[in-house]
């Protein structure tokens, strides 16, 4: 009997199992507080197309849209042979709504309006057509003109207008009709921010009545499975057009998947969200979007448009309002998004007076910089190291991340996320840890670990952490318990971040030196990328990740991209503000420059 | 053995006939000059679904983009059991297309435009993106701005671009782009105007650089199979949403089929049209946009919209380019539609200072009244005998139609259609003969065929072809040869004649009162309509449909309302003056008017 666990993992199931026991035993993430009784109602899952039905506890703990959209829970569910699972792998983002929610006050004026209207009835004085009624009411109500109809709308006019006694609300934006609804439904107007992430992606449900964020969401981008990064998701999709399309199909799923858990967990109705803002860098636009990447990754790098753009939802196939806008951040070139726009947009003191620097940094690291006389923007190679990918016991910030190492002479002590037991390690603790083990001597300039068989000069309670793995040493963060475990760093981890964080450090030099500006030029620096948010300033400078400089001109501002999505959705100046801003921003390569070679070679060290 | 002549007409075969002799011994319309010998490639029919291999004389007489789309010579056809046949029942307008020719000089400004632009090559000091650099150059040639973008231009843009060295052909529109291709094709850009009647449709293509009328082809409203006027139609439509599906449908597939035959006969690319204007009455504008007709035909009756619409070809199923402007003319009301409305903007001369009516003659009959006061509209029904249709021997103005009709003591003289045997008679065709059968004493004022039995004073010749038919007299206009039946006047589609001349007359004196003007005010009344046209100023005045004034007074234009369609697809400024008028005019509800009924009473004879 085999199990198929969306999109591409099976699993098979032993005799008398239940469904959340083979998870647990297939390792995947489930949550389970109740040992399997059936009483906390977390192991929540989902079936695709063949759904159990619900038992007594599914019925208890879940809510009638998850029971008809088949969330079971996996401690009920009976394993049959082709069941095809998703795991609710959703997480709601309540460390990262606190940081967003810090964000600056943001003026509210999305460009989307809902407006109630009496229309008077049809009589034979007065023979006007259903529509001409409601467009000259409209015109009436707001001193605007709204001549563009579209069929969907003109479709429904009158059934609509005579459900509640010709009274109704439409939904406009510019001089155009988004929708007519019947009734009052004024204060139901939603919006969402959406960060396309090489590795996850982020939705930001924000009432655009209030201007309020009532929930964050992020999974995982479905298109990791056909690649870690932007330049193997490119080399897949030029293998035909079929995988282009599979492409674009799996971050719409992703996106639509998270749209639908924004409905069921808020209460909200996909048709009730009329504005979308899209951030991503230029290969997830381009990827989202269905346009042709062949042209991204070989030398002059050309996109297929940078500037800013606006679609209906239906057009691109997302569930939310047919007639929503989504509109998209431009991008500054083929390896410097929308997303980097969005930082921008979403740190905009980066734009003040003097000089500033901005690090975005996530599966790819992003550098802008502005000085009084120019604005320069390039990418670094960064890799997927500080979203803990690639390393052995990596993972996103999440539920049992570690995020925090302290090293001393008694052993190490980690921070773990949701203060339970470790299971790996996030880019923040990664950072943290290196620092730490650079202090205790576990590591030396190098990134060397120690070789106890040379009797190094370090405290025993460390020294005995200190292990020979499969191929080369490791240090152990966290000695397993329950499932038997160690969370470890190997030397090849510790060498992924020095090239990570080499990249980044080179990249600075180099764009500073271009812009005829020393280090110590920099009135501040800026930290964007969500797992920027937990990183401290000292570990920064210490291990090298920016060149030395005041530790209090750093800043950390969480995921800015997303808050740079957000303050688009909210008002629509921030969208004009970015046209604006695009093609006047100089785009470096670095991939040329003998100057960043040089600085690469010597940014390698954990110490400066 | 069954055959499906398209779209529900089933033949059956006899042993060894060919598909032409069966189509023959079924009466159905197929072109026979060579008597099936292969050799005069006349008797051309589309096989749709199974396709037979092309015999040696299909392939003589077919060219490859015919064969391809199916069609076969049917003399070479040998029948097997479920083939389905479409008859090649488009008509070359040639007749009308002198008609439109004689249309007055039309400015040429049609809103849509080919820009050549030469664009540069992209390198790593130029890094602009593919749209990005299309946009700059078209606002350098152009000195405006085009800002918004589609995905299905976006996507294809890198491969355009470089297929031709950078040179590339943009077609524009407003501020938007709609297409763009390789190299230089300024000089292809087509338009198409659309007249949707209810018993017929007509598409008119334009050369839209040069202004030229290339071909005009008409062919019957599929929509017909499901009704004869509007009235039948609308309560189909309102049987359930299939039905009006249904409608939808037909009549788009009768558009399509027709842009097919122009692109076989003219050797113009579908994707080369980039503008259609489309005139119809209120039900078939509905219809075609799939817009609710239910409020259509109960009082107050309400339009789902009147004003003026554009959409897309993408949105409206229509097989042109999928980015062409689909604009339709504003209704005026329920039952005074967009066909009107191209009447007058076909026939400008009615809004001239002074009084002048337009009587715009179809299956259903539109007027519109303008004075220098006040401009008014109204229909009335006046069922589709203009059209010839449910006449024993009526049928529409084409090939074998008795278009004239000369009675004198001698006989009946008729002019027919192609010149050869008369097999029905036209709208024009009736209204003549009813005119000299009045005169010749054939029928009396009331319109009653005078009574053998009774010995009526009328010349001989003319007594015998008075006979008793099935139920009443008819009177035998022209005797039958080859395929030996008459083509008769019976006294029932002389009463349908009364009716519907009798629902004009009143309709004009009622609006005329209305106005407070007289008949003899009237500086002219144009008469419009495809059958007008062959209309004599003297026949109109002594049957009495319209009421008595000076012959000079009285021109027929032809078919107007597509003349008005041609000029809206021409010149913009058109379509601006149509949305201008539109709810200026009034409409005048005749159904409530005793004014009317007591008209309609009065106006049923045949002389005035």
């Amino acid at each position: 009997m085999q199990i198929k666990i969306h999109p591409n993992t099976i699993i098979i199931p032993e005799d008398q199992e239940t469904l959340m026991e083979a998870l647990i035993r297939h390792r995947l993430p489930v949550q389970n507080i109740c040992n399997g009784k059936g009483t906390c109602g977390k192991c929540k899952v989902r079936m695709i197309g063949y759904v159990s039905p619900p038992s007594e506890s599914d019925i208890k703990h879940l809510n009638k849209i998850e029971l008809q959209a088949g969330f079971r829970l996996a401690c009920t569910v009976q394993p049959e042979d082709g069941m095809v699972i998703e795991l609710s792998f959703v997480e709601s983002q309540d460390r990262k709504v606190s940081a967003l929610l810090g964000m600056k006050t943001c003026n509210l004026d999305p460009g989307i309006e809902k407006v109630y209207i009496q229309t008077s009835k049809p009589t034979l004085a007065d023979e006007r057509g259903d529509w001409d009624r409601v467009v000259d009411d409209l015109r009436a109500a707001t001193g605007r003109s709204f001549e563009k109809a579209n069929l969907y709308i003109l479709r429904k006019v009158p059934d609509v207008m005579r459900a509640a006694q010709f009274a109704l609300t439409v939904t406009v934006a510019d001089d155009k009709i988004l929708e007519i609804e019947s009734g009052d439904t004024t204060k139901r107007l939603y919006g969402v921010a959406v960060d396309i992430g090489t590795t996850s992606v982020a939705v930001a449900l924000i009432d655009l009545n209030q201007g309020d964020i009532l929930k964050v969401l992020s999974t995982e981008n479905e298109q990791t499975a056909y690649g870690a990064d932007v330049i193997s998701r490119i080399s897949f999709a030029m293998e035909n057009q079929e995988s282009a399309m599979v492409l674009r199909v799996a971050i719409r799923r992703t996106i639509n998947h998270l749209l639908e858990e924004l409905a069921v967990q808020t209460g909200i109705q996909l048709k009730e969200i009329f504005k979308m803002t899209v951030v991503g860098n230029t290969t997830m636009h381009h990827l989202f979007l269905g346009l042709d990447v062949s042209h991204l990754a070989v030398s002059p790098f050309v996109s297929a448009c940078n500037r800013p753009l606006e679609f209906s939802a239906l057009e691109l196939g997302l569930e939310i309002n047919s007639q929503a806008r989504i509109q998209l951040l431009p991008n500054i070139a083929s390896f410097v998004g929308g997303d980097t726009m969005g930082a921008i947009v979403g740190a905009p003191e980066v734009l003040a007076q003097g000089n500033h620097l901005l690090i975005d940094l996530g599966t790819n690291c992003e550098l802008f910089l502005k000085t009084d006389h120019t604005m320069m923007a390039c990418s670094t190679a960064a890799g997927p190291a500080f979203e803990g990918a690639g390393l052995a016991h990596g993972m996103r910030a999440k539920q049992g991340a570690i995020e925090g190492v302290t090293i001393t002479d008694e052993g190490v002590v980690c921070e773990v996320i949701g203060g339970k037991e470790a299971i790996g390690i996030c880019g923040s603790g990664l950072i943290e840890a290196i620092d730490e083990m650079r202090k205790a001597g576990v590591i030396n300039k190098q990134g060397t670990i120690a070789d106890p068989k040379k009797q190094p000069t370090i405290a025993p309670e460390l020294l005995k952490r200190i292990r020979v793995g499969i191929k080369a040493r490791e240090f152990v963060l966290a000695y397993g318990t329950s499932d038997g475990y160690d969370v470890t760093l190997s030397q090849k981890d510790i060498g992924e971040m020095q090239l990570a964080k080499g990249a980044v450090c080179a990249g600075i030099k180099t764009l500073v030196d271009m812009a005829g500006i020393t280090v110590l030029d920099l009135d501040s620096v800026t930290l964007s990328g969500t797992f920027a948010t937990y990183l401290k300033a000292q570990n920064i400078l210490s291990i090298g990740l920016v060149p030395n400089i005041a530790p209090e001109k750093i800043k950390t501002v969480g995921n800015a991209a997303h808050v740079g999505a957000i303050r688009v959705l909210m008002d629509r100046r921030e969208l004009a503000m970015s046209r604006d801003l695009y093609s006047k921003i100089r785009h470096v390569e670095l991939g040329g420059s003998a100057k960043f070679s040089k600085y690469f070679m010597s940014s390698m060290y954990i110490e400066q």
